[in-house]
Formats: structure tokens, sequence, C-alpha cells
């Protein structure tokens, strides 16, 4: 560690950004002013462009964290009355499922283990068997435990079905090939802080513009009626409540940076890179991860804890944190995890020196089991 | 101006923050992390300290703009059933009609002229004629033309016929006095952009803790429950959802900033005496304010725009700013004006550069005739 410097951020966003992202941060800026209103225009264009959304989609900024963002989505761009089927395996489908039920929309639940991937077999079926289901939300990347869910295939049988998708793609926009040209839907959400390596504070949801056109007086809220948004953004450049500008400065450098990295492939490929030496380097230490490889997003990946009786997480994560780096804790239920993120301004380098950091602070905490007997045998 | 200096904002929230205020967003944070939480924690403690608020209330801080914390309080803290009083003298009064119309709450305007002070009289005599009213939400400072209501007499008035009172404080927490202990309210709103001199992309309510833990289930919104994130945060110290970090991390520099620099009051005076060297300086060029003295609020000053043919707000905004200030538009429906804010990390020297900047601007425009010809004769 360069002494004094801060910890880095294994955290699937907030995340460790670069310096030209954050410096983007030390000015003000008028949120009336013409040139603030550029950065919001040209920043909706470059969000549109990466998925390849043309003149067919549009990009709506919105304030707050991502959540906000989902539910402005469900709560604007799908109707009072809908029926809204949720491909359920983690925490952010089971928050799909909570906002459903507080916006009073009618949702049905698709369980799905937490270690597999949602099935387009089982959402055909499940639209097939129940065709009063009008829409189906679902998560591109469950951060719960880092699952890639198969978007083109559901959004083909959303297609089939002449459903409404609705993608919170919160955790896989801009690591993940996202091409609404082979994986059409109504909106997609994804926010500042996360594979764009901005800084946290603003959410966006990519719409169907004949979808969003067609919105007004869906929403239960004022301050995430994405329609009156987008209608006032329309008119007069601006964001109708105060935006955050430097969080939207801030956005503006680091999608900069995104594109001039060479985009989605390279970004997602520095993110493979960075998952692979991870999970490689643990290995070395025995850990295993929680789900199989061909599930594996490069974006999160959940470990088993240490079998040691001796471990616990919040020792764990002070031992590893001295040493530079901050993990993320396990949101499963049932069995005892924690998570590290591979994505950030990071490269590989980063990935090995915090295994290394783990291997000290178990040493540290006189951990030796990390794997269960039958494997360490 | 300092060559390559970016303009400075004469606009209430975003305004000119200080470099150290900027400079705290140099560095990421964890959202999980217990430095982090710590800020948040010791930021809410003394925003409910400015108010007084002892251990009878609490302060919640929500994602997103101002507004957003508005209708989560008006969507929180009254129950479904309320009926409430919106004395509206203005635009962001307006926008609390539209918030209930939104969230469904029946909503009772009581009109008052835009250049006029709510009246504790008014007020008194609207919940003596309708009973079945139960709560008052009231603007403390409209920015819409920069007036300030009279809180106490209209606290002193909901307390005496036992209303619920809903503040909202966005452009005069930190500036103006607000002592709970002799204006008691249920809940105040503010956020970090405005007279705090923090960066814009949060708000945060200060609610009687009774009020609030008594408000399970009143939300139409998941991300805009306050009870929710209130509880949540007791148990976790965390933010339910992502927060902004760095927003977080520049208010905590403000706050820092405000408390040294000797709180609301002194921070009231430099904005008074911020106010006083504007429309001076106004006035030796022939500008008369809006309002009369004593409604004004030293936050921001509405000036009628000039007389002259030649003016257009759009080519004076442009010649100001090229000039190193960026003004704000007029927001009454009525009269053609324009806004200066007062606010900021700014001195009144700066004020009278402004009105220097303001009076080459005219000359540069050919704009000759600032008031109307009989007060100029």
């Amino acid at each position: 560690m360069i002494l004094g410097q801060e910890p880095i951020l294994l955290t699937p966003g907030p995340l460790t950004t670069s310096p030209a992202t954050r410096q983007a941060m030390l000015r003000d800026w008028g949120s009336w002013d013409a040139q603030f209103n550029r950065i919001t225009a040209s920043l909706c264009r470059d969000l549109v462009d990466i998925v390849h959304g043309g003149d067919e989609y549009v990009c709506v900024p919105l304030q707050g964290s991502g959540t906000f963002s989902v539910e402005a989505a469900i709560g604007t761009l799908t109707p009072r009355n809908a029926r809204i089927l949720v491909p359920d395996n983690g925490a952010y489908c089971q928050r799909i499922l909570k906002i459903c039920r507080y916006l009073g929309r009618d949702a049905v639940a698709l369980p799905i283990p937490e270690d597999q991937a949602a099935s387009a077999a089982a959402i055909d079926e499940a639209l097939s068997r129940d065709p009063s289901i009008t829409h189906v939300a679902q998560v591109h990347l469950e951060t719960g435990a880092g699952v890639l869910n198969p978007l083109a295939d559901i959004a083909r049988v959303c297609q089939k079905h002449g459903k409404g998708l609705i993608v919170d793609a919160m955790s896989s926009f801009g690591a993940v090939e996202i091409d609404v040209r082979s994986m059409p839907f109504d909106a997609l959400i994804a926010a500042s802080g996360k594979c764009l390596e901005g800084v946290p504070g603003m959410g966006f949801v990519i719409a169907k513009k004949t979808v969003l056109e067609a919105s007004g007086g869906n929403s239960h809220s004022l301050a995430m009626d994405l329609h009156d948004q987008y209608t006032y953004m329309q008119k007069t450049t601006q964001w109708r409540f105060t935006p955050p500008t430097h969080v939207v400065a801030a956005l503006r450098a680091a999608v900069d940076q995104f594109l001039a990295e060479g985009g989605q492939p390279v970004r997602g490929g520095r993110y493979q890179k960075n998952c692979r030496a991870l999970v490689d380097g643990m290995a070395s230490l025995g850990f295993r991860p929680f789900l199989e490889a061909e599930v594996q997003a490069p974006v999160i990946v959940t470990f088993h804890a240490p079998t040691d009786s001796k471990y616990d997480f919040k020792a764990f994560y002070a031992a590893v944190r001295e040493r530079g780096y901050i993990l993320y804790p396990g949101k499963l239920t049932q069995i005892e995890t924690f998570r590290v993120g591979c994505i950030g301004a990071i490269d590989d380098n980063e990935m090995r020196n915090v295994v290394t950091a783990i291997s000290q602070a178990l040493a540290s905490l006189g951990i030796r089991q990390v794997a269960p007997l039958t494997r360490a045998a």
C-alpha cells in the first residue's frame, strides 16, 4: 500500500474510480446552464449507443440510486393493471417483487435456485400457462450471488409472446454485451456507479420511445415519473429537479474513459481477466466459488466462507481492509459466504494483490481451514 | 476573472462550493464500510442539532434531489387519508400540491400573492373553517420569488389546532433560524446543495421520532419510504440502497465548514451582507427588486427585467456569464424577472463584482433603460 492511500473497493458499486473521474467533480455546474445540459444530452446519446438503441430508444436519467430508477421504470412504463412475471434467483429479483407490492402492480414470482441462471424455457412455459401476464421483469446479472441470466433468450421468449420486458442491468451494463437489436426490451435500467465506473448518485432508463411516450399518467410518484422527466427534458434540455451535477460530470468523464478503452468488449475483457486472476488465486488458498463457472459473471464472485471455527466475517473484513482492500459481505440466506468484486478502475495485478492480502489476513487471524475437510483431503 | 476559472454560480443550488468541499470527493468510499457509515451518522446528528432537535427528532437522509425528500416526507409521514392545507405563494408550494395529487393525498390550496408572505392568521382561519384538515405543508422560503414565510407563527397555529406541520426548508436551512423548540413541526426537509453549501445529490428529513415510528405502511414507494430507510439504518448503520458516497462526504466537509464558520447565525449574517451589497449595487444601476424588503429573504433576489426593448434574458445571461457569473431565470408567470442568488461559498465582494459584470453586460447589449420611465424620471 502507498502510505496514506485509501483502500481499494472490491464492492460491486460503489467501486474504485479513476482519478480523472473523481477530478471531474472539482468544479461546480449550473443546472440551468447550456454547457451542463449538453453534458446530459451527450451522456444520454452515448448510453443509448452502448446498447445500439438507434432512434427507437431514448435514455432518461434519474436522480438517486439504481433502485430509484428500477422503481421509476416499473412505475412509469407498466400500466397500473400490469401483471408482471419476475424470475427470482436472488436479492435484486426480490427487490423488484417488493417494488411491485409497493406500487400495487400484480407480480408473479418464478422461483429459481440462487446458484442457477433463469431459464428462457421456464419463462416460456410460465407465459404460455398464464396469458394474463403482461410483462417480464428480468435482472440481467443478479448481484446477490453473481449469476448472469441469459438475456437474449429471455428477450426472444418475451417477443414471441408479445410481452413487455423490463431489464435490471445494474451490474452488467457496460461489462456484458447488451444489444437491443437481438435482445429487444421495453426498458433497461442501470446506474452511474457500476461497470461504467462513475460515482454513485444517478441511474438511467433506456426505454423504447413508443412505450415511454404512451406512459403518461402511469406513475405513482412525481419525482419518479420518467414520462414527465423525459417530456420536460425534451422541451427544456434540463432535468426537472436539481440534478446531481458533480455525479453527472463524473459519469461524463467515466464514459469518455470507457469509450477510449474500447467500450464494452474491452471493458468486459478486462473484468474477465480480473475475475480469472481472482478465482485462480483464491483457489490456491483453498477458496471455492459458490457458482459454477458457466453461470458466473465476471463482475462479482461469491466465495464460501472459511470453514474454520475462528472465522468471523467482520474480523476477516477488518484484517483485509488493513491490508488495503474492501470486501463485500455475502447476500445469501442459507450459506455463509463473502463476495469480491472484479470491477472498477483496476487491473488483474490488483486481483493478485488482494489474494495476497487475504492470505496474510487469514494467517493473522489464525484461520487455517478454508475448505471443508472432505475437499482438503 | 482568473483565466481558465469556471464561472461563479449565483443560482440557489447548485451553488458555488468551497474547494475543500469539492476536494472531499477525491476519494471513493465503500457503502458498507464503518468509516463511511460513521460519516452518515455524524451528519444526521449535526443536522438535527442545527434545529435544536434534541432526542425528540431524528434525521433520515435520502438519495436524490430535495424534491425526492419532500415527496418522501409527505408520502411517509402523512397517512393516506390525510387532508393537507398548502399555503401557496409560489412554484415550490405548487410542487407540493402536485405531489399530493400524484400521491392521492387530499390537498387544499390557500392562495397568496407571489409577492406576499403566508399569513399565520389566514392559516388559523382556514384550520378553524375546515376541521377535517389534518396537516399543513408549508414552504419556509419560497424560492420562486424569494419570500420568507413566518414559520414560527405558522407552527404555533398548527400546534394550537393540533395539526401536523411539514416544512419544506430547502432554501432556508442553515441560513435562516429554525428552532424546533419554538417552531414545532412533524417534519422538515432540506438538501445537501443549498445553504449548507454541499453539492447536490441528497436530501434529508428531520422528523419527530414518534411520528416517524408510527408511519410504517404509509409510503407509496419503496425507494422513498422514510420509515423503511430509518428502520434499516437504525439496525445496520447503512443506507438501504447505494448512497451517493461522494455527495455525502462533500456534505460532511461542508457541514464542518458551516460549524467552523459559526453555524446558522454567522452564515445567515454573511448572506444578509451579500444580499445588501447586491440590492444596493443593483439599485445604483436602476434595478428594482420584485419584493418589498420585509418579506425578502437573504437567499435569492428577484429583479424586474430591464424594460428596454433590446432586453432578452438569454442574451443577458450569456453576456453576464462571459464576465464570470451565472444568473438564474425568473420563475414568475405574469412578470418578466430574473433572479440572483446570494448564497454559496462567496462573500459580498463577489456581489459587488457581479453588479459590475451586469453593468458591463448591459452596456455591451446596448440596454439603456432598466426601470420604467416613471421611476427613472
